[in-house]
This record gives C-alpha cells, structure tokens and sequence, in this order.
C-alpha cells in the first residue's frame, strides 16, 4: 500500500529526513529551517516549516550532561514596575532546581527578539519564561520547533496563548478593593480603569461592577474613567473625578502606579489621603509600602508566579504536561493607611 | 643548576604539570582543586592553593566558538532598590555585545554562593560582575584561579577590593544636596546618615560638612542622625530630628528610601512637604519620581554603572586591563518638588 503523502507521521515521532523527502529538498535544507539560519529561500522555507508545524516535528536537544542549565526570563522592558519581583520568584526557583537565570529585555522590537533567539539557541537553553505577550507568534512556534519549553508569566491577562500561562485573579482583586471601600461605608467610588484591550483590564472592571452591583449600588459609568497603569494616567484621571460635579469619596485604581499619580493630584489640590479621598492600588509593588500614606491594595503575587512558572517549565522540560494551561494564583487585599470611612457631609 | 623549587614561574606561565610536582602530587589532584571539587584533603588542597597563588596560576578557558557569550551579574538580594535598575545597563550592554546575563541572588549565604560558583563553572561564564561585596574573598580568589574576570559594581562605596570597581560620586552628591538647600536659604538643615562603615556614607557626610562649611554655616552635631538606608529608619531619624527644641527646616536623607520614610513621618504629624520641611534624598529610584511630593535627589547613574561594567568586565576577558582600578561616575541634583525656602518665621 503507497504511503499517504499528507497525513501526519506520529506526532514526535517524524525526523528531519522524512521532512525532507516529504518536501523535496535536501536534509541540510531541512536543518538549516529548523537552526533558523537565513539561508533558504522564502518559498522552500515556508514549505518545509508547513511540514514541520504538520507532524508535530520537535528537535531533540542534544544531552548535555557536563552543563549546568540555564532558563530564559524575557520582559519587554525591565523598567516594567513588576520586572524585579518576578526576577526573584524565577531566580529563587531557578537556583533551588540548580539553573541560572538569563534575564533579557527585547523592548518589543524584532530585531532584539531575533538576535535573543539566536543566543538562546546558541547556549542551548533549558526553556523560556516570558513576561506578558513579549513574543510575535512567529518565535512561539519557532521555540517549538526547537523543542524548548516556553511559559508564559502574565499579570496583564491577555489573551489566551497556546501556551501555558501563569496569571493572577484580576477579577476577585477588582471585587474585594471595591467591597473594602464598601465596607468603610463609601458609595461615590471611582474607578481609574486600565487599558480596555487588556483582559486584566476588563477583569477588574468586572469585580468592581460585581461588588458595586451586590451592594446594591447602581453602576455611574460617569465614576470610570480610562487609564494606562502609568502614574501619569493616575494623575490625569483622578484630576478629572475631582472636577465632576458629585465627585467620588473613594477611587480604586486598578494598578498602584496610577494610584501613586492620583495621591499626587490629590496632594496638590491641598486634599489629604485617606481623610478627603480614600484610595486603592491593584499590585503591592514594594515602594507603596512607603508611599505618603503608606497605600491599601491589592496583592498580586508576583514572585510567586515567577517560582510557579519555573516549576512548570522544568516539568515541561521532563516532558511532563502541566496541570493546566491557565493558572491563576491568588490576589488579597492588603490594608494599609490610605482609605478610611468617608467625611461626615459638610 | 638545580631549579629553585621556591621561585615562581613567569605569571601566567605555570602549568597544572609543573604545579603538582612542586606539590608533590599527581596532576588529576591539582586539577580538581583548580575545579574546586571536595574530594581532595585539606591539606593537600591548601598546599597546591598556595602553589596555584605563589605561582600566578590561570586556568585557560577552552575555546567555545558554537556558544553564545554569557555574563553572571550577581547581587547579595534581589530587592535592593538599585537591582532592578543595574540589570537593565548591564543586560543592555551584554545584549549589545551578544551576550546573555545571568542573574543570581546569593543571599549573604556561603552555600549559595558556592552552588553559584559551582554553576558558574558549569556554564564557563564569561565575566562576572558583583554588585557591593556580596562575595567573600576565598570565591575570589577561586575565579581568579579559573582565570573569569571580575568587575565589582558599588554604589556603597565598600572598602577597597583588589578588583576594578566601579562606583559613584558620594562626596559630590552630597555636597550638591545641601548647597541646594543652602541656596534656597536653609541653614538648619538636618542630616539622616548611612551606616558609618560604608565608605559612602562617609563621603556623603563630608560632602554634607564640606557644603556647610564653604556656606560659613557651623556644624550642629545633633542634625545628624543614624540611619539604615531603610525606609523605617529614615521615619524614626526624622522623628527624632522633629522632637529637637530646635528642629531643621530641611532634611538631606543619605537614602531615597530613607527620604520616604521621613516624608512619612512628616505627613503623620500633619507637616507638610516642601512647605513645612524641604526633603533631599540620594539614589534617585525610578519610584521618588512619583513620591508624594516627587522627591528631589541625588541622581546615582546605577544602569550606566551596570554598562561600564559590562565593557570593563569584556576588555579583562580580551586580556585588556582597565584604564583604572577604580572608577566613580558622576552624580547630579535632580531638583523635583520636595524642597522650598523655609517658610518665614512665625
């Protein structure tokens, strides 16, 4: 009986010379498409990777006994608020399991991410923790070709990747801020939101809309306005709820950098925290420990997510399938001096 | 003639060979002392150690032409404020060179910091650049025998090391925080202290005296007053300066985060920043651009410290030397909202 030209070999179970004959070309051919190289042509190239991506075919690394590993955290930005936190949950579990951590920013550029993939294959790698959506999908399914294990660390919530991912419980978060101003007696509370695009965004939005809505407070759209998570947004925001002519007794800003924007609004219009507004970050980032008050808000466990990521790439690197795709670790509210129960009316 | 058994070789020139007949023990000895494994008794590794100093001896890395270049930037914590600001210089400056950064925490802990070594080994890093004395000297002496060169970055301004260092300009920061609160006409102007055994904050203090001096304004003893770095002890060295019969009208804090915590203290006691009480601080951490005021400070350039490293620690690894064993990089005022003239006298 002929062999069926297009049906999938056993998925992990092609080599690079069934690719090759099955594609016409020669098994170096075939390599260089998988090492990356640029020396192929646009066309054999995107046929070999189409036969690749059909099998299933994943590069067996080489075994490296004499080594020690290493694991990939990659950020977009290291000046991100949340970069240092999660470096030491990653590093802490990186060095108990005997690997060192290579931490690399590709400041969402191409170029950077190509020549990182060119460095990671080069020191071979044991796997990959991204922070947020730091990769083009072209180099998600280029580290899967290679074979190496790629997690994703997202405290943004995006959109689901075909990849597993390590999030935080945005919509409970959301909830319990706003219960908290709830529960101090508050009623007028703001929210400064983050960026619609994001999930993360919309998640808190939600759980403030939730606890609002089971408190029997009727949602004022005229309360939410938009910001980025930078503290410049926090400022602009909370500046235009204190223009409005009922302005709120409480805000909830969905991240503490915006937070820290509006205590700083709020102290140039002669307003003191938490006495004439009370205020809410989304985070725990350690400076707000220290902030001027020292700032209520909503844990995200950042470390925390940076270990977990660690555990679940070393058992992707066993061949271990991870428990599930999306893991979301626990958020908590944290109270500290900046919220207390409203003013008595004037 | 007979060889002097007790002169060294040219530097640099001994072999394991010649090492472990001056030793009276067998080449595989000498090498895994030079690997530093532990199956070799004390006194046969403290005698070949002796020989491997005496003699100069480098271990010649292996060529590694199919790996990519990898740096070990290593921090005793990972949450000093300045971590996250010296991986982003030295990981851009690696990146640019097409190496990797490995980053480690050894947490003051001689176990961690041995496994680090170990791994460091297994990798064949590169480079290695510390951040303060976060190595005890017998694991520098162990790099130098495995011929990886060190550069020891130091915002601390820690006693000298025989290693290129590179540091930032204590003194002259902190002769420009106070003569920019003489300028707005303080006189009293208080000082929180680093811990006296850090050179830097000696420095910061005789640049504080020299200010003083050159402004014909007497020293007062009690303005100057203990602190960690912390933002705990900068709470409790502010209170203590508020409780004088006399009080300053402006602080110099030899710490952002010692700044923050005084601010703290001063919002507590309903004070108020710049208005009552002018506030310098010294690091300028990304987060003092949004304190409550924004913080004026010392700028350090912590991530042009983390490049010059990089470039420092890559001209060792040519067999190049530095242009000095030392280097302090420029430190500026950073004028934001925390300082005023004194209010007038009541």
């Amino acid at each position: 009986m002929a062999a069926d030209e297009t049906a999938p070999a056993p998925r992990g179970k092609v080599t690079i010379t069934e690719i090759a004959r099955r594609a016409g070309v020669s098994v170096p051919t075939v390599s260089r498409v998988v090492n990356g190289r640029s020396d192929v042509s646009p066309a054999t190239r995107a046929r070999v990777e189409d036969l690749l991506r059909l099998h299933g075919y994943r590069k067996r690394p080489a075994a490296l006994p004499s080594r020690a590993a290493l694991l990939d955290l990659v950020f977009n930005n290291l000046d991100s608020p949340w970069a240092v936190e999660i470096i030491r949950g990653v590093e802490e579990a990186a060095h108990a399991a005997g690997a060192g951590t290579v931490v690399s920013a590709i400041h969402g550029r191409s170029g950077d991410a190509r020549e990182w993939m060119r460095n990671l294959r080069a020191r071979a790698s044991d796997g990959v923790i991204l922070v947020t959506s730091a990769l083009e999908p072209p180099l998600h399914e280029q580290l899967r070709i290679l074979g190496v294990p790629l997690v994703v660390v997202d405290p943004m919530g995006s959109p689901a990747f075909d990849t597993p991912t390590i999030g935080a419980a945005n919509w409970s978060g959301g909830l319990a801020a706003t219960e908290h101003l709830l529960s101090l007696g508050h009623r007028r509370i703001g929210l400064i939101a983050g960026p619609p695009r994001l999930l993360c965004s919309r998640a808190r939005f939600d759980g403030y809309r939730a606890a609002l809505e089971a408190a029997g407070v009727a949602l004022d759209e005229s309360l939410v306005v938009p910001g980025d998570f930078h503290p410049e947004s926090g400022f602009t925001g909370c500046n235009a709820l204190l223009d409005l002519a009922e302005p709120p007794t409480a805000l909830f800003a969905a991240s503490d950098q915006m937070a820290l924007g509006a205590i700083e609004a709020l102290r140039r219009r002669g307003m003191r925290v938490p006495e004439d507004m009370s205020v809410v970050g989304f985070d725990d980032l350690s400076e707000v420990r220290w902030s001027a008050p020292p700032l209520t808000t909503i844990r995200q466990p950042l470390a925390d997510m940076g270990q977990l990521a660690v555990r679940t790439v070393l058992r992707l690197a066993r061949g271990e399938r991870p428990d599930s795709p999306r893991v979301e670790l626990g958020t908590e509210l944290v109270v500290r001096a900046s919220t207390a129960p409203p003013a008595p009316a004037p």
